[in-house]
Order: C-alpha cells, then structure tokens, then sequence
C-alpha cells in the first residue's frame, strides 16, 4: 500500500526531513537501482546501511548493521561520516574513528579515517562480509575525518579533512591519488583551510568534502564554521582537464554557497552528499540541518541533525545553485 | 503534500514499521488531538518525545528532547522505556535508570524508577519545564522498571516490573495505589511472575505492562522471556468492579496472547502500549519486533528493535484478539 503512495510521488515532493536523527549524510543510487544511505548515528557506535529504490522509501527503510566499534584502541569511539563507495567491483566504507572520547592538549577530537570492504553484491547481507582494511594513513599523522573519494581521467581521488598543526583551525580540505581505496599514492595537497569570515565562526573549521562534475568542471562542496546554525557550505571548482594535485588549479568561492535560512528555522545547513532523482536528470542535494538553536548540553549528543534532500539547479557560468534550505513539510507539533 | 498522502490513509495502511530504531513504544492520544510518542533511544542517553494528529504522521515527526542523563549518579546510564502520562491536568513521565551499565553479583542490571513534571500544555515545548520528582521507591531497594499508571474508580494506580531476592528470574509484576504520580500509597502486590515455559526462555521476566479496559474489565498486557525471538506477550485480568489490590482476583492467561511470526520473519513483538486509531473506534496495539535473530554483539546495542502497530479487535469473550505480528510492508532492501 504505502510503496505506491511514496512512488506516486514527483521529485517535489520529497520528504524532509526525510531521515529523522541522521546526520552526516551520505547517499549512493547503484547500478541495482537502489538509494544506499548511511550517516553517522546518534549512539555513534556503529555503520548502518539502508537502501530503497525511491528517495521518500528511506525515510521508512530498515537499516542494517554492517560494522560496529571496537571495544577499546583506535576503532573504539565517535564513529562518525562514514561514505559507501563502490569502486571496482567492491564496496568500501570510509569512517572516522577515535580512541577516546577525550579531547586531545589542543581541545580537538582525536579521528583518524579508517576503510572497511566488502566482496558481495549486497552490502547490507552481513556485517560477515566487511572486512577491515585498517587505517587511511597520511603523512601528518592528526585529526582526520570526512574522507570521501572519486574517478576522474582514471585516477582515483581521495579528498578528506585533517588538522596540521601549522595552520590556525580545526581541519583543512587535502586531495591526493590513491594507490588503492586504502593507500595514499602521492602526498596530500592542501586544496582549502578556513580563512574567510564564514568559515571562523565558532571554529576554524572545512570539513565534509562532497565531489560532484558537471559540464567541463569538478566541484568540491564542504561544510565550514561550528555544527551549529554558523555551519554552511563552501564551493570549490577545477576544470576536468586540468592537473587536479596542482593546488593553483582549484577556484575557491569567497561566499558560502548553502547557509542557514533564518525566517524557516533551518539552521546549519551542511556536510552533504549528492545523488540524482528517480527522473535520471535532477541534481540532489543530500544534507543534515537543525530546526532550533538552543541546543542544551553537549552539541554532539543533540541528536536532531536530521537528513535533508533537495534538487538543484546549476548556473549559467556552470556553478551549482542549490537555493535555501527548504522548510520541513512533515507535520509540525 | 505528504501531509495529505498520509491523511488519505486508512487504518489498514499503516506504516510498519513506523518508528525506525525506537524500542519500547508509548503512544498516547491527548485530548488536544495529537498523537504523542516516547520510547527508549538507542544510545539510552535522553528522552525525547514526538507528536502528530496522526499515526503515520510520527514516523516523520521531528522529536524533541525533554530530559537527559546526568553525567554521574542514579540517573546517569541506559534510560529505559520513558511512559508519558497526563494526570489531572500535568504531565509526567515514569522512566527507568541507572548509575552503571555494569550488572550486579547477580547479573542484573541496576535500574530504579523515576518521575519527572511539566506543567505546561505541550510537553515538547522545552526541558526547562521538566522538573525532576525523584526516585518512584517500593518497600524492597531492587532492579526495577517500566513504570506504567492508570485511573480506576477515581484511585490512582501504579503498576511495574521488578526483582524480588526470594523470586526466581529478573522481574515481577506489581500494582499499587499511588499517594501522587511518584509516591506510592500502599504496598506492592505481586500480580505475576515468570512460571510458564513461555515467560521463562533464556531469563525469567515479566515485564512491559500496559492497561487497557474493556467491557467489564481491566487487562494488563506484559512481556516475557530473553528480549529476542522469545519475548512474547501475555495477559492479565481483571473484573472492573474487584479490588484491584486482591492478587485473588486477577487471572493470567496461560498462554502468551501476541508471539513471533517466524514465517515472516518478526521477532520478538512486545513491550506494548494502546492507543486508538485515527477513527476514535480501533484499538490500536503499539509494539516493538525485529525482523532478524541473528543479532551480533550485545543485543542491547542491536538498534534495530522497531515500532510497530496495528489494530485489533475482541474475542466473544471479551478478552482482545491481537492476532500475529503484521508483515512489513515497507520496500525491503
């Protein structure tokens, strides 16, 4: 019954929030046909995937298990943005991962991005089928998260946040080739660190790094400022024939390009993804926002981050326009 | 435009599941017309609590915290089962808690009962209008949870699960006449414990109570065994105009009256409450089950006990049909 309600519905009509208590979120439509989600989770102890065959189907589709936290060491805590990538014939899961909970000297979490991959055509059969590849070392060896990947000229792409202790902030934007979805080929290269006003609000901070092309261009979104209503989207762009590694080559836009929409109580739109509507043509923008701002206790164990989608236009200089956040149309108490 | 698609649904079209990831449901219906919805989080940390006119609505609905955890103390681990009763004009909410997650010499865990008040007309509005009325004590300081209340004949009663040192299993069911909603009146009456084969899989437990009345009589559904494909629910009775407080006169089923379905795959239905649907006619049974028994690691962190509900009618009998646990009807991954 309610599979034909949810498919009678147009790219309009997308639910939002369309995952409730999701943040981070990340989506992937494979070849199967199928929306694969997975986010971070409220408890952050363990990766979740779900999958539907439309967008609104998420909002009602049973999640399973494929990996959970260690009891103790590097595995152990705040397991956070985990990506599903399926590369070669394989799926890989990028994480974020802590020891501890602690803050380290500098008052910074302390994750180091770790990648999981499984052989099997369905990733969500059982956690049985992930196996762990270790951790996603970098020269530096810091705070690291939000990694996420792409295929560009058939070079493999690795695009992730990290902390360098000579540059004021949280974590700044890296981009280097891989060998394979767990080893750097080349070293890093620094594509972004906060710098303008609306990336230092609250915290120095780029982070959440989404890659999508479009006409001749690479466009890398990410989010910037503290997870609170400051938290807005950033844009940076290449063109797909140049040197990607060669740090001149990116464009970096001086204002945000997706921010709190103040009138509609959408606060701290950010760390996207992007995926296409069921027409194959729509542009979505996948993200996580809050609808308050008088967050009580510690942010992180708010839990109301909620998932968003929404399609997207692009520019005439080719730019993407992703509008404002759109309001809830869920049934407000 | 969701909210009318949902609206044109009939009681037969419920979403199941309707709650992702919330184990332990309550629902109730306030005379303002909204649905409203608590139950254990999987992290266990806070209580939080959504509405909707409708039933369906919930599944969308953005939830709001109402109460956290302390960061040490009796109330500072695993919240459980959080009950939101409106009692002569305020709210209150009866939860389990504990000061560890560790269990006992005897293996249990360490819960005791608390209540908190709002005295505001919606609950959700903020947690500063929660105050905290402490500890719910019983004459014996033991392992104790899912507080549930109800009216009868103008007395107030208290019914619950807990240990007693000289009873085989973790839990019993009692009642109790209540002074004011967290100070009982009188002493505990033991209304059942763990006995039958089916209350007494993997543990002894009677557990879970929720009341509901019909015709001439009061009913108390609980659940027992191992909260895996074992729990299952039974039932209590008792005629409307009997001293309630008399264990005498109250009869327990001798078989569970709501189990698995393993042929499609739901397992472990329990921890109910009631409501009524949409229509101001239907009972409605709200429940939670998974739809796998091959749970890896604590089962305590396995987040994917989802709430159901259907409805269900009356036997010649009086006592309530609640037939099997209904299938899944969201697109399966």
């Amino acid at each position: 019954m309610i599979k034909k309600e949810l498919l009678k519905l147009t790219t309009a009509d997308y639910i939002n929030p369309l995952i409730i208590q999701r943040a981070d979120p990340f989506m992937y439509r494979h070849t199967d046909g199928y929306y694969y989600f997975t986010a971070s989770v409220p408890a952050y102890n363990l990766i979740e995937i779900r999958r539907s065959k439309t967008l609104n189907g998420l909002a009602h589709a049973t999640p399973r298990t494929v990996w959970r936290k260690h009891d103790s060491g590097m595995m152990s805590q705040l397991i956070w943005a985990p990506e599903l990538h399926y590369i070669d014939g394989k799926w890989f899961i990028y994480f974020a991962a802590a020891a501890t909970t602690e803050f380290d000297e500098n008052g910074m979490f302390q994750h180091r991005m770790f990648c999981i991959e499984c052989d099997e055509d369905n990733p969500m059969a059982s956690e049985e089928h992930w196996i762990e590849r270790g951790q996603v070392k970098t020269p530096i060896d810091s705070f690291s998260l939000d990694a996420t990947c792409f295929k560009a000229r058939n070079k493999f792409y690795y695009v992730w946040a990290q902390k360098d202790p000579s540059i004021k902030g949280n974590s700044n934007l890296y981009i280097a080739e891989m060998e394979n979805p767990w080893t750097l080929k080349t070293d890093p290269v620094l594509l972004s660190k906060p710098e303008y006003e609306w990336e230092t609000r609250g915290f120095w901070v780029n982070e959440g790094p989404a890659v999508i092309h479009h006409g001749d261009k690479y466009f890398i979104t990410y989010s910037a400022s503290a997870t609170d209503e400051n938290y807005c989207m950033g844009l940076l762009s290449v063109a797909d024939d140049a040197d990607l590694l060669e740090a001149s080559n990116w464009i970096k836009s001086k204002k945000p390009v997706f921010e709190s929409d103040l009138a509609e109580h959408q606060y701290g739109p950010g760390h996207n993804s992007f995926t296409i509507a069921e027409d194959n043509k729509t542009n979505i923008l996948v993200y996580h926002c809050r609808d308050y701002t008088d967050i009580k206790g510690d942010p992180l164990y708010d839990p109301n981050r909620h998932t968003k989608v929404q399609g997207f236009t692009w520019n005439e200089d080719g730019t993407p326009n992703f509008g404002k956040p759109v309001p809830y149309n869920n049934e407000q108490g």
